[in-house]
């Protein structure tokens, strides 16, 4: 296998592909040789190293870069700030309604000569200018004619990542971690610079770089004997607009030595916790702020101490506040020792009912971060009732790209259109159009900081992703945070033609396998919302009482007659009620209960019929067969790419997808079998049940 | 907690406690001051410490020890060989009649006085003569009139160490390893001369020190690095009479470096084992011999290479003869990659159809090892059908006691009772009365070798068994391994009168909670022969699929009608055809087969009727809801013991009944919930089912 080809597995995005067509050469060519540059900043030098390196290898030619405009420039890059206004014919109006990271991107006849003019709000702006006008090439667009004028909609866009000082990653599917190995910082730093080059290129401008379970290592990151390693870092993302955060310990104070105690209203505590936020922003000027995962599955947090979370957060809130640092409080809060012979206690209910109560009660630089779903990352699940239910509260909502619960880069999962589902719905709020993307763009309450986060998929693969068909999420992840408007498709396909060129044949296939991905995977897994059903703690393969008697709240109670969880008003748990009208009464209705989450409210006989007409039972024979049928398919559809993508990601994907293959099977048959041997009703096409 | 506490609970069966009555000393003392031995050895010395030691504990005076025999002597001691029949009054045709480790203990008139006489066919005769004597003084027997004639019943009388060099037990249950800490041997030889004490006062004589899954620095224990800290153990087992025994890794000549193949037909192979052979008795030269488990669950074996067991086991049997090795060869040789969509498959018979076809090509020093059921250790298995099997095969059998699948020494289950079942099964292998007892004493083939093997249960915590009351079962197995025909009562009785002392209230309570307990654990967990139900890989605790769609070969088959596994030989997998009549008649039918077992021969509807009259259902329910009460009747007659036990092992046992009775709940609420939920049957009495 060549190493070319292992060289794009780590590339991603940034493939830069020698351009051979003379037409597209000639187009590009005549732009792209001549950089002015009108001002300067670290910023504004990755974006030119970019642009240096893509030209030259797309064109077999490095650009000139001149710290002027002159006759012969024919990109002209600077921030707003930095340009004549009159000289570029700038609109006043269009840069104030932009916010700090949006740009222009235009042809423009300049000195008698068109030219690209690439202007940001500031030197952020230029960089995400610069990816844009680098896509555009790599997408093969005309030159000629631009005007674009975009801005990030959401403020925060973040990546938390869930590494470990040891190496690994939690949840991670993809090797090991990019930023440790054995207890220390990797000394890798090309690696990580790669990696905020490509997340600058989707407009990321957030990362945590540690666990939010932090264990004993992990805690020691906040103090003098690691703070320069994080600082290291941290240098690296700055230069591409990428601020650095970090998960703490919430007993920090105590675990450290300093302190018998971590209480939120403790004096000491709270000096303990200003004193270290001064020494951190001492190393690292433009710190983000914390990640707290507290009081949530045997992290400690502010229960011990009779407090709340509002105390909590507000603890570290004040501490962060004279420094702009925000503090980043998770809401994944619910009891993990459940009794499963206990039907009262619902672990849907939790987030709300622990976090409602305090709408209001927590500081401006707080932000609650709510998981989409009110369980954990299944693949199907009702948007979290607390989207919308906060409106005194900043809100940013976490997704997860690492597919713990959707085939772990194995199977193939593109959660573009599931992320889309979730902004789109609308919370009813305040009114109808009350959609859980002005939620998190925080323009339905006007929320201070709000944004998106979201688990990293990555670690030290040479694909980055396990299966390189995963870079698709962590692309789509990016586009989408930047601009929810954009569609799954344009989003897929965007990423196969920066990622494998443009052949039709090729887009085509790949963009519709990923766009149909996620209704497979849940064919042959889960549907009707039931979710888990997986083996216990590792999360791979189906396991259907795998979690049905355990302490962790996640349960089906499938008997002989039905399935599914009441959580409705009348007779169940009463979590349909956390939803604002006309919500709460479609979830709690049987008959308006959309089929896709009917058996996450409802517990209904396995003779309940669909909207489609067919049974419960025979909607999941149905589905589990068609899923295996579906990703024979979808290896169908890989094997005629052959020839026309490199060996080395050819025969990456082809490898996932029959590891899904067997997976599927796996699935198909002992979720058939177990409902089979259960419900005693057959097969109504009398296909094979064991 | 006091100190002597604990040296209690280390102590286990050598307590030697004070003798506080003046009645019993005076007995004692009047023998027990003056030792006269004749003849001399390291074995007879180490029986000679061990009295010394007692004495001086339980009478407070060391007793005086003289070479020879005079007028002061009150305990005459030496081997057969080395007394003088007529002084002594030995009859040579008892002595004729013992096999080597026989003994006499009789009470004789010598230079008129009344004298202890003990006397060992051989050494190691004396040393099991010194223990049978200290039993009899705990147990404050009458030493006026003894006259005992002893010897084993069974040749090698076997223990198998799972330990592992990086200092874990696979499947152990007391602490770790203490023969191996951090990949190295231990340094604390006095603990491990203190469990070859332990050992030979209940007769065991042999012992291998490493886990038969020999993994790679294991593989290391036969090389020069190694062997002298393997003879450093040997040396003290053998003053204890007990030979030392490895697990070896049939790929060593690869794995080791030296060839490129392990395949036992090749010259080159043969000559390496030879050499390697060789050496190692320059190290031990009564070394035992190896256990080897091949071609099992992953680990090499002939099979790689196209030969069978027999190529196999001779090979090596061929290296160990001229040194008087032996080679144990495990039958635990079953597909472990099975589907669980393949009916026609069944573990219980592989064992049966991979050797049986082998009988007779076995070389006289090989011996084959068979675990006492089928499967793997249940709690309710049928006795193996290799055993009797193999007329001209030598065997051994296997037995567990460290508690694996029953409740790892946290659940109080006494084996001796499951032990003596098998013991005393008919196999009618040459007509009635061919006992397994007959068949691995060597008597119904006219074996070369043969007897019992067993997983030990010890590890490093104080007490070594984790729980204090699991020391039964180490001790019961030395016992009942010596002599088959003691009874379960008989042996629970010495037991505590041993560990515990004679105090009836304590001898009578903890002899009933030993002999109930068995039966106890099997009904809150998987009774009438079904089996697993357990959660994977470590098997504690309920779960009722947990192995049901796996790869193990391990199946209940319930359905919303009825559950078993139909191993009939008319429409089930044939395995009951691999008993001797009137056994395989007996399993086959479903009117005749024993209800105990029921599930195992049988799949039946949940409304089939035992021969109690109650239906299958609801002999679960009752079960499982009495398993409990009888848990929470342990409790309390454990607690009544407070006071009159030590405190360190008082609590100890509270500690582990409680466990206990947590676990004892989780089985009834999950077996009795599933099996609701999958028959929709309720419970006659309406008790509580989730």
């Amino acid at each position: 296998m060549a190493t070319t080809d292992r060289a794009e597995a780590y590339a991603c995005w940034l493939q830069y592909k020698k351009i051979e067509d003379v037409k597209w050469l000639d187009n590009y060519a005549s732009y792209c040789l001549n950089i002015g540059v009108v001002g300067t900043s670290e910023i504004i030098h990755s974006a030119l190293d970019e642009l240096s390196l893509a030209f030259h290898s797309m064109f077999g030619k490095k650009p000139t870069v001149t710290p002027h405009v002159d006759s012969e420039t024919s990109i002209i890059i600077g921030t707003y700030q930095d340009m004549i206004e009159e000289e570029f014919a700038l609109e006043t109006d269009v840069f104030q309604s932009l916010n700090d990271e949006g740009y222009i991107l235009r042809t423009v006849n300049h000195l008698e000569k068109n030219c690209v003019l690439l202007v940001g709000k500031t030197d952020k702006g230029v960089l995400y200018a610069t990816h844009h006008l680098l896509r555009l090439i790599q997408a093969r667009e005309s030159l000629h004619q631009l005007d674009i004028v975009e801005y990030p909609k959401n403020q925060i866009r973040m990546l938390n990542h869930w590494d470990n000082m040891d190496g690994s990653v939690e949840r991670g599917y993809s090797g090991n971690s990019i930023f440790y190995e054995n207890n220390k910082f990797t000394t890798n730093l090309e690696r990580i610079k790669d990696y905020a080059r490509l997340l600058s290129a989707v407009g990321v401008n957030s990362i945590s770089i540690n666990n939010v379970n932090v264990w004993e290592k992990e805690t020691y990151l906040i103090t003098r004997k690691l703070l320069q390693d994080v600082t290291s870092i941290a240098d690296i993302f700055r230069a591409y607009g990428i601020r650095l955060f970090l998960s703490i310990n919430f007993a920090s104070p105590m675990e450290l030595g300093d302190l018998s105690t971590a209480d939120p209203l403790d004096n000491n505590v709270k000096s303990w916790w200003k004193d270290k936020v001064k020494e951190i922003y001492q190393y690292i000027p433009d710190f983000g702020g914390f990640i707290v995962k507290a009081d949530s599955e045997h992290r400690p947090g502010p229960f011990s101490y009779g407090r709340d979370h509002a105390d909590g957060a507000n603890m570290l809130g004040e501490a962060l506040e004279p420094f702009g640092g925000v503090v980043v409080w998770r809401c994944f809060v619910y009891n993990c020792m459940q009794d499963w012979r206990d039907r009262s206690t619902d672990r849907a209910r939790a987030a709300y009912d622990h976090f409602k109560p305090l709408d209001g009660k927590f500081k401006d630089n707080v932000i609650l971060q709510v998981k989409n779903g009110p369980m954990d990352f299944q693949v199907r699940e009702p948007v979290s009732p607390m989207l919308g239910a906060m409106e005194k509260t900043n809100q940013i909502i976490e997704f997860q790209i690492a597919q713990e619960y959707l085939g772990q880069q194995k199977d193939l999962a593109f959660l573009i259109p599931m992320w889309k589902e979730v902004l789109d719905f609308d919370t009813y709020a305040k009114g109808e159009g009350s959609t859980v993307k002005k939620i998190v763009d925080g323009s339905l309450y006007e929320y201070t900081y709000s944004g998106i986060a979201a688990v990293s998929n990555i670690g030290d693969d040479i694909n980055w992703t396990g299966n390189t068909l995963a870079q698709a999420n962590l692309f789509g992840y990016g586009r989408l945070t930047w601009n929810p408007n954009l569609s799954s498709e344009e989003i897929a396909k965007e990423w196969v033609q920066v990622t494998f060129g443009n052949d039709p044949i090729v887009v085509e296939t790949i963009s519709t396998m990923l766009l149909d991905s996620r209704e497979i995977y849940e064919n042959y897994t889960t549907p009707l919302g039931i979710g888990w059903m997986v083996n216990p703690n590792h999360h791979y393969g189906p396991n259907v009482d795998g979690y049905e008697y355990s302490r962790w709240g996640t349960y089906h109670f499938a008997d002989r007659d039905g399935i599914g969880v009441d959580r409705t008003i009348e007779t169940g748990t009463g979590y349909a009620g956390q939803y604002f009208s006309p919500n709460k009464e479609m979830y709690n209705s049987l008959a308006d209960c959309p089929d896709e989450l009917l058996l996450f409210f409802h517990h209904v006989p396995y003779t309940h019929r669909l909207k489609s007409g067919e049974t419960v039972i025979q909607h999941y024979y149905n589905t589990h067969f068609k899923g295996v049928e579906q990703v024979e398919d979808l290896r169908k559809k890989w094997s005629l790419l052959e020839g026309k993508i490199d060996e080395y990601r050819f025969h990456n994907v082809k490898e996932r997808l029959h590891m899904q293959l067997e997976n599927a099977i796996e699935w198909r048959d002992q979720v058939n079998t177990y409902f089979y041997r259960k419900s005693g009703i057959p097969d109504e096409k009398n296909r094979r049940i064991f």
